[in-house]
């Protein structure tokens, strides 16, 4: 595709072509490291989501310092991880369709793979596509946690599915995903707590009744970056499943932390570097619009302060004062997307720089489809 | 990048994997028929903007029927294009930045590349890298069409940017670009003819001010999807660059044509194909979100009508009921994006179909950077 130009190593980060995507690797080690520390004192397994990098490089870097796996939302992703050397995968999702079943099933034969279910239909798809394929598929069924979600009931309807997972010999029962997608950017620890609290306690109820009935749950996992420490605390859950932690974006700088200050866990350490191309009193435009950071949820934050990204087109971003003067043509801004996953899935490469060099350059492995 | 899976030509699409991006082949060619018709008949150039499809492939389709050559936003695109031996580039918009400076003067050591300019500073510094590439660059003035977009003023400050151009031995002035963006998307044709009359005026009588110090227009080219009939008839622009036309969109959709009827000139020939993967009563989540439909400006469109794509995430959407029965697990949906070309700009490929199966498949060859 586009981008036969790759930045070298030793590059100072402000002789990069723009717009890039940029990862200050320090500060992406640091969010690694506290996470894993984090689920080290928890006693729950780390299985980050790599749907927010979409890099082996990355994944490999979380296995490293201890995760016992990565969770993928697609079978593309799943692909994209065991051909990269990654062996254990859980894809967090449902999957529907023959030809992404087929897909599934034959990657299980070159790694350990866990799906989720939440249909009686689809598992009987997925046992009969794994038994063609002559592998052994994990499987997770899946709680619903909101109204617009996917996932089963809690309680009977559950049990029913992992019973009929149970009954199928090319599938292995392994637990409950219970998600709290909602509770992520709940802004306030108070409501944020108590939602992950509700979600927890019917968790607890599925669990306690599938254990009545006889089937255990091995691996009982959710928990993003905006609750990852409530359900590592809650004694509930074993396993915990957060993905935009490693390089933080400006929804979840929004969430406040337990003491009711500013969520700072985990640092940004992803920006999109911009270039000023156009510039008239009162107006900078940057060479980042759509094609370049997610604006789906918002417009993105300019570091530094005091600009303000006030609107944009496919490939410009228009940069209006707020206090201090604008930058000139030619000067390079930092844009913090407000969602840092959907942003990389628009590269093919993340460039990492330390220093104030370009010191790696990673393809998006998993990106597209 | 995630995608080793291809789609098979023969195909039914009825098999193919989701979320696909799809185009019907022939709505597809009927929409470049009827562009290069319009312009032929019009007696002006058509230089179709690339940025919408990214696709060497359908740019050459575009050059057998006459296109005189191509329209990119970047020099990624432009490398992209040449690279599959498109051999006329416009970049309409203006190169800022040492880097891709250098790599703007050294392709235009393999084709005819044409540059836009709205900067004195900017001006010098493209002389400068061309003439240490020994290469030559057609250069167009942007003039700027409204407060938030790029562009030099017209009149005296057009003037004195065409003289330092027409000064400047390694380029070659060659008219001015003045594509009128705020006008593509005014809904009432009355409204959009206004604001293409006034942009209209602007640009003749910068033109006859240039015209009388000797610096001779060789193109003035403007005119999107919105208003390409206008520019073509308005006897002062002598080129028109649309980019949408080819696969239409819901926005293009939402203008009034000069009847006051939908805009219909051209098909809607993309979609993108998604499939419900978790179904309750009330609710049918599909497998295409923020990562597969550009969700930047609005909630894409559900082909056949009568269910209403609601909310989303950034793998799932969720459809909700207005009226019809909702699909059930497993169907396919097709959907409508509201803007097609940051849409396109999220996939490696796009899937041709022709009687219901898969006929070509066509990389997205300039997407990313």
């Amino acid at each position: 595709m586009a981008g036969a130009w790759r930045p070298a190593p030793g590059l100072p980060e402000a002789d990069l072509d723009t717009p890039a995507l940029v990862v200050d690797l320090e500060a992406l080690e640091r969010n690694l490291d506290r996470m894993a520390a984090v689920a080290r004192a928890a006693g729950v397994a780390l299985r980050p989501h790599v749907k927010t990098h979409k890099s082996v490089t990355i994944a490999s870097m979380q296995l490293e310092r201890g995760a016992v796996g990565v969770c993928v939302q697609t079978v593309s992703e799943a692909e994209a991880m065991v051909g990269g050397g990654i062996r254990d995968v859980f894809v967090a999702n449902e999957v529907v369709g023959a030809g992404k079943l087929r897909r599934l099933a034959r990657l299980a034969r070159e790694a350990t793979i866990t799906v989720c279910v939440d249909d009686p239909g689809n598992l009987d798809d997925l046992g009969d596509a794994v038994h063609r394929a002559g592998s052994s598929v994990g499987v997770m069924v899946e709680m619903n946690t909101a109204e617009h979600r996917a996932g089963v009931p809690p309680g009977e309807p559950l049990l029913r599915l992992a019973k009929q997972v149970d009954a199928t010999p090319s599938l292995r029962f392994t637990g409950i995903q219970a998600y709290n997608g909602v509770a992520q950017h709940i802004r306030d620890h108070p409501s944020r707590l108590a939602a992950t609290e509700r979600n927890t306690s019917l968790v607890q109820e599925s669990v306690d009744l599938l254990g009545r009935h006889g089937i255990s749950c091995k691996v009982v996992s959710g928990g993003g970056t905006g609750t990852y420490n409530l359900e590592a605390a809650s004694e509930v859950y074993n396993e915990i499943q957060p993905g935009t932690y490693v390089f933080m974006d400006a929804d979840y700088l929004a969430n406040r932390n337990r003491l009711g200050g500013p969520f700072r866990d985990f640092e940004v350490s992803l920006y999109v570097l911009a270039t000023v191309m156009s510039r008239r009193p009162g107006i900078a435009i940057v060479d980042a619009g759509l094609k370049a950071i997610s604006l789906g949820n918002g417009l993105p934050q300019v570091m530094g302060g005091g600009v303000v990204y006030k609107r944009f087109a496919d490939e410009h971003g228009v940069l209006g004062p707020s206090g201090p003067p604008l930058p000139g043509l030619g000067k390079q801004v930092r844009l913090i997307p407000v969602n840092c996953d959907p942003t990389v899935n628009l590269y093919d490469h993340l460039v990492g720089v330390r220093n104030g060099e370009v010191d790696a350059v990673w393809p998006v492995d998993a990106r597209g489809y």
